[in-house]
Formats: C-alpha cells, structure tokens, sequence
C-alpha cells in the first residue's frame, strides 16, 4: 500500500480540521455485534435459524430501499424504519412466522447496540485531541447517539443523514457536512472502508482516508478489501489513522 | 423555591430520555470569558475601552436581527454571523477606529472560547450516565462543537439553530430535537437559565428544568433571578440538576 510522505502528511495534518467517518463497518462491527444479540434471541426463544445468513441478507435488503429513497421514488424514511420494513419482508425467507411488534422492534434494536472495532475508542480518542470528530453515516441522528453510548465512541457532533434528508453518496450530506461545519472540502477527511464512499466525498474536494475492514462482512469478504484509488490516507485501522494524522 | 417530592422525581427520571440545554448563560459564562479575551485583546493592542460595557452591548445588539431573522426580514443567517455583524456596527459607539477584518474575526472567535461555569463539566457527566445530553442553543453547530471542545462538555450530540434554519423560541428548534432524536416531547427535558425558552419549550409538551444563574449578566442582573411559572424542576446548578435526576 502506499504510505504518505513526511511531507505529505504535514500538509493534510495542517489542512484538515475535521475526521468523519462512515460508522457501519468502519467503527463498529455491525455483523458481528448482531449475529451475536439475533444468537441469543434464538436462544431464548428456542429458534432454529441461520442467524448469520439471516444477518447478511438484512444489511443486503435494505439497500433497494434506501435508493428508492435516493432515487425520490419513496419518500424521506430513516435507517431504522427501513431496517424494521426490511426485518419484516426478510421472515418469510427464512420460515420464521409473524412476529409480534415487540420482537420486531427489539431486534431493529439490536442495530443501536453494536461493538466497536477493537481499535476505536483508542483511536478516536486519539484523533479528538486534535481535529473535530464525528460520524458521517446513514444512520439517523437518534440511532447513531445510541450506538455512540453503547460503544462508548467519543464524538464531539454526530452527522446522520436526517439531518440532509439524503442518503450517501449522495453530495448533500458531504457538503452539508463541510457546511455546518463552517470548513471548506478540503478541510474535511472522510474514513470509510468502503471505495465507493470515499469515491464520492473526493470527488467533491474532501480528504480520504481508507481504512480497511476485510472483516466486515465475514471471513468470505470479497469487496473493498484494498483501495481502488489514490486515496489521502490509507490505515489499517483508527489507531494507525491517528498516528498518520499526527496525533 | 419549590422542590420536587420523591414521587414527582421518580416519574421525572422514568419518563425523560434526553436532557437538552440552552448554552450561552446556562452552561457557559459568556460574560465573564468574553471580558477577559477581550481584556487581554485590549492590553495587547493597548486600547482603552470600556470592555464590560461593549460586552454586555454586543450580547444585546445581536438581538435585534435575530429578530429579523425569526420575523422573516432577513434571510437565514447564523449566529457567528449576527455576532460578525453586530460587532462592526458597535465599534463607533465605542468611538473604536475601524479594525481589519483578522481583528474582526478574532474578536468574534472570542465567542467560540467561553468558560463553563464551575459545576458544567461535573453535572453533565453525572448526567450523560442516564440521559442523552446535548446543547439546543441559538449558536450554530460549529460554534457549538467549538465551545464544547474548549471548556470540555461531554456532549453526545450537537443541537444548533443552524439545524432547523430557525431560532429559539421558534417551536421548530425544540420539536426538531425531539424528532432527530425520536423521542416524544415529554421525553425530552430542556434546561435552561431564561424563563421564556422554557416557556417555549413547556408550551410544545416538553419537561423544564429552571437553571438559576443570577450571574450571567453581572452582579448588576435583574432578570431570570427566578422562576416565572411552575417549572418540573429547580435547580442551582448543573450537580444540583444531576442529583434531582437521579444520577
């Protein structure tokens, strides 16, 4: 991978004044975390269900809806709702009978008590010293301060994409970002494990950093495992990203 | 002054999710800090000006078009803005001499390094145990992430006005925190040191905790010296707050 230069990192470390980050999959370990709380709710409930593939085909079923909703063919719906609409069209698939909305919404729950990475509160804390941290995720503002205290990540200002009433990548929530901000782009870096995020927010003059999660998805991840641009910065998790950003 | 009993606090602590704060006089002491940044600009520049007086005038010129702005004669315009603005047009009163725009700028700046009153960082760490705390406050968000990086406050999210592009006490500022944070009015508790933003905020439904500041405006201030109607709650400061929520 290509490493910055002295100088290279000199001059993003004095240009960038804020680190936000992409929040499922690059802090936390959504998969994990939920594999383990669906785990114990079948337990309890004496449930017979692949509950990693279930995992799997969750994070994969909302994403059509969230372009619809980026596409303006469904009107503005945040994360959590579309988790709960996905949950309930996914039981089918996997013989599981109607649940009763308590469960429904216990287990959209489970998405607010998600683990970070084993690097994060060290690395965040780190890079707080320094410049204004924050995610930068999909989720709403109400799910993201949940995880924010189950994880114990320490932001200074939470971005949810409620906030813009857009779902990345669209340009709205990186320029509305860098607005509320009161920073230009380029005053701005992007971590994310996911190229096509990052693609977006360069695109509009925001600094990169890719940070590389071939875990996310399971043993048998095949995408973003490396980066496919010439991003800013590149870590192999937060604790690396700090000591790249000089903090 | 009334206290709450047992019981009413116990129905309190089991409704309320998240406590969310006025800032500028209820968290942090903008005078004071303001007098002493603007003190020392004084000495270093070796101008002699009544600092306390242009102090109290500035927090009062801005009021105005914050007004236009609420009226709809001005168009969205955030608080850094107003205190940009407000400054130039009360320099002469003073009979300053023009200043360049880095002075300009600086002394607005001054707005972003405001001390928090002795008992800020304790009680809202006591409190963040049990309740989402955050500002809701006229200053813009960046102004505010500023501010709670400088003193130090444990802040989970950032609520500013620059977020519903409306000032307090316009209902859209208190109803869009609750709806960012998906909870109820009655789940949400605003504290504040000013009688009228917590009559605001009871008249939308919201719980209202009266923050006695009797300081705020100098050992001279004659207004919020006490509560004005019926507030959920009285407190002294911020520890007496956390220790009447039952944390």
């Amino acid at each position: 991978m290509p490493s910055l230069t002295a100088e290279g990192a000199g001059t993003l470390e004095s240009t960038v004044r804020a680190v936000v980050f992409d929040t499922f999959g690059t802090v936390v370990d959504w998969r994990g975390s939920l594999i383990n709380s669906l785990r114990n709710f079948g337990v309890e409930r004496q449930m017979e269900v692949p509950w990693e593939k279930l995992v799997d085909r969750w994070r994969a079923a909302y994403q059509p809806n969230l372009n619809r909703v980026r596409r303006g063919e469904l009107e503005w719906t945040i994360l959590d709702e579309l988790h709960y609409a996905a949950l309930v069209e996914l039981l089918p698939e996997f013989g599981i009978a109607p649940l009763p909305e308590s469960d429904l919404r216990f287990l959209t729950g489970c998405w607010e008590r998600l683990s970070g990475w084993p690097d994060a509160i060290q690395g965040l804390s780190r890079l707080r010293r320094k410049y204004i941290i924050g995610p930068l995720s999909n989720g709403n503002v109400s799910l993201l301060v949940k995880i924010a205290k189950f994880a114990e990540l320490p932001w200074d200002v939470i971005f949810g994409a409620d906030l813009f009433r857009h779902y990345k990548p669209d340009p709205e929530t990186y320029l509305g970002v860098c607005s509320l901000l009161g920073l230009q782009p380029q005053q701005v870096m992007l971590g994310a494990a996911h190229n096509y995020d990052l693609a977006a927010a360069k695109e509009l003059g925001l600094q990169t950093a890719f940070i590389v999660r071939p875990m996310e998805y399971g043993p048998e991840q095949t995408t973003d495992l490396s980066e496919e641009q010439r991003w800013d910065v590149i870590a192999t998790d937060l604790v690396d990203l700090a000591a790249k950003l000089g903090t």
